[in-house]
């Protein structure tokens, strides 16, 4: 069994739960190295009008410049899209914590076929909040993963 | 024969070729649908300390946010990473020049399985402008695919 953090789940869905009480997408992430936070962020379409700022890509761009990320981990309240998940395997991200893939996912597999050991916890309030968000804002969730 | 823009390559080097003389990474790219630039833009991660922006993701950011993108073609002056080519998967994106794949590429057979039709241009300006930056700033390089 993997050793994963409870504590940055928490902080994913609270980074999650920040971005929609402003009226964005409801996705949070953390970047750690150890017991190091590098970055952490949230989703960034609504509140910054970025389209490539997902929660995964707002951490990692707000942990800066790194020579190697050969020994972080990525906790992400939501199972990461295509973007993210290239960008994980890009960067040799070699640890993924998933709060949930109940309500968006399928790369886990890619991910896992580039080395990338994935954990899915499964996360009570990160499922009702992202159900929540795509029954309210249907729209607006299509809109960032390019569902049409 | 795929027919594209040689002003568009044109564009994503003179791109490129401003961020090197930055002192940047020089990867430019230049997001249009039909004959209208959506956005343009380069590698930020000297400029901005931003990791993820490379030319394509600074392109498609500075594009701001769009409901599809199926009707859009990106250029750009290198062959698209991992992180970039799952953006264009991802975004849905379904056409990609390349100025050139000799200094860098792998992952036109990605977006080709997944439908994306990638057009490789071989252009000697941004050939010879990746060579003289791999030959003078190999870390910096290094640092930006992750190469340890």
């Amino acid at each position: 069994m993997t050793q994963w953090d409870p504590t940055l789940v928490t902080r994913a869905y609270a980074l999650a739960l920040k971005s929609f009480e402003e009226g964005g997408c409801p996705i949070g992430s953390v970047l750690v190295r150890g017991p190091e936070i590098l970055g952490e962020g949230h989703n960034q379409r609504v509140q910054k009008g970025d389209p490539i700022a997902h929660g995964e890509m707002d951490a990692i761009r707000n942990a800066g410049r790194q020579k190697s990320y050969r020994d972080t981990t990525l906790y992400t309240s939501l199972s990461p899209c295509m973007m993210c998940a290239g960008t994980i395997v890009q960067l040799k991200i070699p640890r993924v914590v998933i709060a949930e893939n109940t309500t968006f996912g399928g790369n886990e597999d890619f991910l896992r076929a580039h080395g990338v050991e994935v954990t899915v916890v499964n996360d009570a309030r990160c499922i009702a909040l992202m159900r929540r968000f795509i029954a309210e804002r249907p729209e607006l969730w299509n809109e960032d993963i390019a569902e049409e």
